[in-house]
């Protein structure tokens, strides 16, 4: 069994039968139907007017809107562990064309306002130096903690009080919004983010995920964007279906509670092995390495992260029958 | 009936049937069997050691193999007409980080040795200039004429000696391999070509396109350009499927062959109202305002191209009985 | 005696007399009084309020003026012959991070309210297409043609009409103002220009010009973009004294009205060998590839512009005692 | 009397006599006998052949050097203090279309091979994380510290054996070759260096730097991404001229014991409260907000640097008579 990453996971099968009806669809780019719908199905699930636009991947998600948010000569805000500073091969770099990622601290990926003001605070206000123009944080974190709302409001505050732009990579949106109970307006837009990145793909999807704006003035200039990096993909109705998909029925949020509810009783077998509290589909363990080899000897997959640290991600698809062994397996390890 | 693009038509059934079996596949990014399968499957189709890319999109394609042959401070030779100068959106310049496409003339969107050369001999050699690195060529064109092997090889020869790399957008390359009956291997790297957008999207796929380097050096980069380029999808493996789906079998070859027979019966009915010659899909007429509205009124949807013109393109999706009908109004049209 | 370009010509005395006065001011970048005082004496001369930035090149004010203007998916509309396109080794494409230049046509490399209308009106209006947003005219031209303050305010208006910027490259300014006996604000702004590369370099001065913004707003970022070109010289305050010696006592207008002398005195001799109307301080003629070896036989050197054409440039430096000798030569030619 | 910056430092009075003597050159851009010359007079102070770039500025020269050794996908080793990180606005992302800048540590801006060591081995390498390409180092320090041969030496072994190239940001250069009493070729080449921004403007110069390549064919392209970045200026021989002038008679040399001597005054003075040794022509000084206060109020202006922290910096021009006024301040602050 693997538990390396939810991006190994199956896409799920409304998204597979969703791609069969979108082959009743013919026109190209983003004109079909489902694609120009978007816009106005999002808005209502968010319940304020947004721009929404399909992508292949949640770094073109995150990156398209830090270039909306940052002039190539600024810099953005972000945790030193965050995935577009990390884990994008420099996509932010590329897309804002060579914007700088300014690095702040936090417990378990987050960042707080004291954080934040902390690095603000060091940079000299002058020409020579790159100034910052956005701030990015990812809900659920890298490190699978959640931001509440307050916790983004007190974010958002800081932002607008700073004259930047908050973004949200949402990779695992759903799993923070399944997790905290609140409504997707009350975790974006209302506690001050500018635009989110929703992730579908890691929730499974295939090849869709969705940038939103809800300050739509900032999505000016996306399509152009969008189309410049190769990304208005030629049959769009294919992605713009998989979100259609995982929107109806709240399969969304259903496909998000499962992961979760595998990695809680992961987290309850743990107990005080845990690296970071467990509050999306993530775990973090502390093992020494002959553990870890005992767990992979017993058929559990999964990375290392750090030295005597593993990591362990649980997605839509694995459900309790195929948790149980595992946390079994986590327990006896806490017993010896 | 619609005969606006080959973009518009459905992902024919090959193509759907793999995505539900990648569904077994459980790595992410690269490295599940099927991707890491690529270039070995496609080195045997070219009959020499290539390095295979999948991407969502055929700009993505052009431009990254642009970027492999082209520093910043170059320039790309590419006819008038080009898809890459025309029609997307600026991504060459993008990719690259602002070469420039050098623009050269030629009937039916087909560059010759003659009009690269006038075009590169009115290039003063100096440094205030922009000076050539690679020529890129689209085959079939823009206008649906193919360059046969001989063709190729006539400017592959020209680039060799000028010391200029070779491109190829084979956005419709199954329709030329199959007009000319040839092989993959004699329309492109014996030829001379560097480096190929192998288009699977028009004929039948939904999100997959391939980029084929034969110069394997050529491709140093391109993984990192890639991800950084947010194209190192986190569920690849659904496009490694696709194009495992279309090379199965030569479903690639039938579904143009479909396409192209469709296109070729409109060309009989069309006689000398023919703007190119129809050598692969696509049918460019010349028609009266009037007389496009009658087709439009009798149920045939397409583009005006341009004052006095209309472009069909024919799908793989598009069988006899689909075009009979249009054959018929375009041979009325003539007879009148 | 040399005719290749006003940029191989000396610095004049008052430039170079003002570098050693700047070695007074102690303060660096541009934090010396020279330096802040610009905006304030360009803005008198210009009789309207301006933003005023010196650099050390003719290039980099152009491009910095066009990467106000153009977001870097946008298109700039210049002559096929202007010197953005084919003199800059691709800085428009370096400093706008790949904007493409739209290429018009114009006798004398002047552009004409129609040639860009054709231009414009070729664009299909659509996200797959590079769309306008500024036009960039030379003036004095590559070919040593001025546009009148009406020439200017007519494509100043067709600027307006389409929602674009307008630059105008005054590399030779100078040479147009003195010629036309216009104001610097009639020939700029009250003929639509949003900003101006003024130059002063090949006009007698050493290593600085100035970009001026009209439309003030849009020089938001420009002090940022200049410091991320390594072009906010550590010593700034020997450009700004350059830029003031040669304001003062109108001495970049003495200087213009020299080499407009010297040209004018070659275009009286060349009669219907001149290839373009003399308007500036550049004379293009038709020679014989014999008649181009006998002037150089006789001591003139200058550049072969093309087959069967020479170009000659005066500069601020060469008096009638100098220009007569090739005058006399010119009119030899003429005469047999 | 000013302490702020050796920028603020007038030229020299062989550099004001050089573009006297430039004035007689005739040649535009790079094309005279001075800027042709520099290959081989700069090959001939560093005892090796090199390839050397005259530019305006030394951010530029930093970031040219950058741009040859790393791709736009890769990452720079430098210091967290780095001039190229906090002082340049960006520069590097823009000349090198995005890389990214790897922060390392150590005592008084300079690393050291445990530092760097420690930076790479926590970089996984893996296509999703930029890689690094090369390392940069300031000689001296930002801190005014400097690199032994033998520093630079371990630091290029290092590169070399993780394949990265080794720059140095010489702004300071001759600063460090007087202190150590090294030659030029020991403190880079010999010691791994593959290109030197050699800074001449802080040492008298006006606006003048040299890019100095020693693996030659690392400068390949550099020509064109100059003239790319708007920075082959027309009068190219006023920069070249400037150079040859310092190289004369060593009076690169002289200037910058001058400026050491100063310095190493005011390190006598300062005893204990030296927050950094001083081994060039910077001098940090601990002092009470109200020490501070008093040294203003005698005459002496210098920037705080941090909180309870004077920075100040000597210059060419700052002889013993205007120092030891300050150098007497600074011991009664001591002897308090």
């Amino acid at each position: 069994m693997r538990f390396f990453s939810d991006n190994a996971a199956p896409a799920c099968p409304e998204v597979l039968a969703s791609l069969a009806a979108a082959n009743g669809l013919d026109t190209a780019y983003d004109g079909d139907g489902w694609s120009t719908a978007l816009d106005e199905r999002v808005s209502a699930l968010f319940e304020t007017e947004v721009r929404a636009f399909w992508l292949p991947s949640g770094t073109a998600a995150n990156c398209l809107a830090l270039a909306a948010m940052c002039p190539p000569y600024g810099g953005i805000v972000c945790h030193r562990d965050a995935h577009i500073q990390n884990d994008e091969g420099g996509a932010p770099e590329f897309f804002t064309h060579g914007a700088k990622l300014l690095l702040a601290e936090g417990d378990g990926a987050k960042l707080t306002p004291g954080s934040v003001t902390a690095l603000l605070d060091g940079i000299v206000n002058d020409v020579h130096r790159v100034q910052p123009h956005a701030i990015s944080i990812t809900n659920a974190t890298e490190y699978g903690r959640v931001y509440t709302p307050g916790d983004v409001a007190a974010i958002g505050a800081l932002a607008r009080a700073r004259g930047l732009h908050l973004h949200m990579d949402g990779a695992r949106f759903a799993n923070a919004v399944v997790h905290l109970g609140c409504t997707p307006a009350e975790l974006t837009w209302r506690a001050g983010v500018d635009a989110l990145s929703f992730g579908f793909i890691k929730n499974g999807g295939m090849t869709a995920e969705l940038l939103v704006f809800f300050d739509t003035a900032l999505a000016e200039g996306t399509r152009q964007r969008r189309k410049r990096a190769g990304m208005l993909l030629s049959k769009g109705r294919y992605l713009a279906a998989q979100i259609h998909a995982m929107l109806d029925d709240d399969v969304w949020r259903r496909n998000a509670r499962i992961a979760n509810a595998g990695a809680a009783m992961l987290a309850r077998a743990a107990g005080d092995r845990l690296i970071h509290p467990v509050e999306a589909n993530e775990v973090f363990l502390r093992v020494t390495p002959d553990e870890a080899a005992r767990l992979r000897a017993a058929g559990f997959d999964f990375y290392d992260w750090g030295p005597g640290e593993a990591r362990l991600v649980i997605s839509w698809s694995q459900g309790e029958a195929e948790i149980a062994p595992l946390a079994d397996a986590i327990a006896a390890l806490c017993a010896q």
